[in-house]
């Protein structure tokens, strides 16, 4: 597959015009004139943009099943009263659905690969496998009775989850470990997590100071920052994904960046909740390699990467009063190299011969991004998720054109939509 | 045109579901199942919100020329050395192609009525009279120089709007007044241009506290906030729409509530330029009409109206901590509504029978927005503007399907890129 004089994203996060030539699953040639071998399909016109395809670096794929539900009590009592009780009736099946949706949702706004946490993760996972999509998948540990790890039934699900799924499809699917959070876990729980996560060289996946209230009990209950006590409990000595990171302190901030842990920002979802805005501009003065992800659909309501990757552009310059914060490539970066990297996946995120295939095309040809007198604030600033034309995974195209080539997207929606009305009717009498 | 069977935003700003009558420019009923007569075209299915159009009370059509132009910029360079340059070369006819380009990028996102504030206001009355969408045109006057109102030729051009195009079209264009801001024209200009407004029965459009500095050198020079110089002026004696209002006091809030100010909050320029975000939740606390707009192209970068009604959802709840703020409904009734009433537009603005058929129909059945357990928070988290499947004004269908049904879309990008380009090759040599 040759795009041939086309915009493309360069290994500087700048916009550079050229051709950029997909053989297998890799990319071969990146610059001014591909040579003239046979690449097959060819897609020619400058009006494309080629990216690094997304990463979305947080997500509770299944979750699509509760958007919507819920909506306007505060976060205990919409946790308490309608949340918990929907998902105690999921089945495995219902998960499934809800994955694929939330999959179809995340292709369609250029994302190639997810970092999950829930529960049925092996629905998550035949669902990733089913699409094509790359995913990192976590069973989110709880667990706050006191008991050791290897009783829990949670456990036994991540132990299923790295010996069914790991390494899969090619490495396409990837299992992780997670704890949840600092507040529904004891500690020595967290300790064995971390050991195991360690033992298997994976990664683990938490939620880090997401709410003020739980910054702050955790600092009365262990006299320590959710950082600082996941830190001494061992959890950033394996590659770690820290989700939202809002009411972090600067010496959390040195915490996160000694240990190389990976932020992922999730800018709707903390706005949506009204958990506050995390302190991303200097967590990247810090160095910190700062991802971004979407959350759940019941906290943003969609899994539209382009949206997140538009508040991430515009929040922190009005919170901070300071219009030269986050520019388009930096925000570019966390959505795509970033992202990949918290994955633990060295060879994706950039376009650059003989990294990986993963690409998202976006047109530029729509009203809204005539003229253009600048490409990458086209694309942050100015696109839809609609103007995504294409979302390609290792070299295979599975969107294209408002299509999904590898799924009945019609299907997916219909029994996501089943389910999650099933539910709702059981619940609400 | 009949709506059978949607769901529709109620007088009170909830979703209901029924039927949507409309006879030749006005809604005849509204309720749960219409009368038998003929209405012609039938729209029926469940899967479309019917929504009062979406009305855009502050922008500046004609600056889509400079979508991207002078990007990365500081405020003050990015006016002085990128826009005033770029804007002095623009003529009448690239401000009719800007213009025209603009209503496409507004009516495909739902928008039924704009308020503008730029300079060749027959240009942008005529795309406003060729498209068939509603606006309140004003000339931005600017004067440092001490002299009077009726010497200036900008005052000029305002008089011939007045004269040419208040009320044409049976009404749909208004002509309005327009200071540009306290720091740009001196105080017995303002004064001036205030006592014209009310002669004319007319509103007025003006930028008020959009950045710290602005209103920190305002009370330096005049020992006055710029809401306190306006009520003084005799700005506010006129129906004043007054865009951003991000550093207002809450001693502000006070004087735009006694005087019936409506506010045009632009959430997305103010982030993207660093100025602030403003107090949104106090104003409508202090029951203020607070309208919503987009700005100009050039600080957004677009004029989909669904964006602004998204971040104004979502950022006073991220600002404050409070999940509870800007209610769907409230934010829905921000972009119809209040801006239907900041524009002096009082037969428009809700679905209710005897109401101007000014309507916006969202599709509710892609991906994004399922499952559906909540129709408005679909519509204002969820939702894409490709989801507006329809916009009508006056009764008349003027978008549909991605189709523009009284000009060439195409004609129009094109001309307003050529336009940028000329523009932007001379500055650029």
């Amino acid at each position: 597959m040759l795009f041939k004089d086309v915009y493309y994203l360069g290994e500087d996060f700048e916009a550079r015009r050229g051709d950029v030539a997909v053989r297998g699953d890799t990319i071969e040639y990146v610059g001014p004139a591909a040579p003239a071998e046979d690449f097959g399909e060819i897609i020619s016109g400058g009006s494309r943009l080629v990216l690094p395809g997304f990463v979305n670096a947080h997500c509770h794929a299944p979750m699509t099943l509760l958007r919507g539900w819920g909506e306007g009590l505060p976060l205990d009592r919409w946790l308490t009263e309608r949340v918990f009780p929907f998902e105690g009736r999921l089945t495995a099946e219902d998960v499934y659905w809800g994955s694929l949706l939330g999959i179809a949702e995340m292709l369609a706004s250029g994302v190639t690969s997810f970092s999950d946490m829930y529960s049925f993760c092996g629905s998550v996972c035949e669902a990733a496998r089913l699409s094509g999509i790359k995913a990192n998948v976590s069973r989110g540990l709880l667990s706050q009775d006191g008991g050791a790890l290897r009783e829990s039934k949670a456990f036994y699900e991540t132990e299923e989850l790295f010996n069914t799924w790991d390494g899969a499809c090619g490495g396409r699917i990837k299992a992780e470990a997670s704890i949840h959070a600092e507040y529904t876990s004891h500690e020595s729980f967290v300790r064995e997590l971390a050991e195991y996560a360690k033992a298997c060289g994976a990664g683990i996946h938490i939620h880090l100071s997401e709410t003020r209230r739980e910054h702050g009990e955790c600092i009365a209950r262990r006299g320590a920052t959710p950082a600082e006590y996941f830190e001494r409990c061992g959890v950033f000595e394996a590659r770690a994904t820290a989700a939202h990171c809002v009411h972090i302190t600067d010496a959390d901030i040195e915490i996160l960046a000694r240990n190389g842990v990976f932020p992922a920002h999730c800018p709707t979802s903390n706005l949506k909740l009204g958990s506050g805005v995390a302190p991303v501009p200097k967590m990247l003065s810090a160095g910190i390699n700062t991802a971004l992800g979407t959350d759940g659909a019941s906290s943003n309501n969609n899994l539209n990467m382009l949206e997140e990757i538009h508040l991430s552009a515009l929040i922190h310059r009005g919170a901070a009063e300071d219009s030269s914060l986050t520019p388009p490539g930096e925000v570019l970066k966390m959505a795509s190299l970033n992202g990949a990297r918290a994955q633990g996946r060295g060879d994706t995120g950039v376009i650059k011969p003989g990294f990986k295939a993963d690409l998202a095309v976006l047109k530029l040809d729509s009203p809204r991004l005539t003229p253009l007198h600048d490409v990458l604030s086209g694309a942050v600033f100015a696109a839809q998720g609609s103007d995504i034309e294409m979302t390609i995974v290792d070299g295979k195209i599975l969107y294209a054109g408002g299509e999904f080539t590898s799924f009945d997207i019609r299907e997916a929606a219909k029994k996501a939509a089943a389910a999650a009305g099933r539910i709702a009717n059981e619940l609400l009498g």
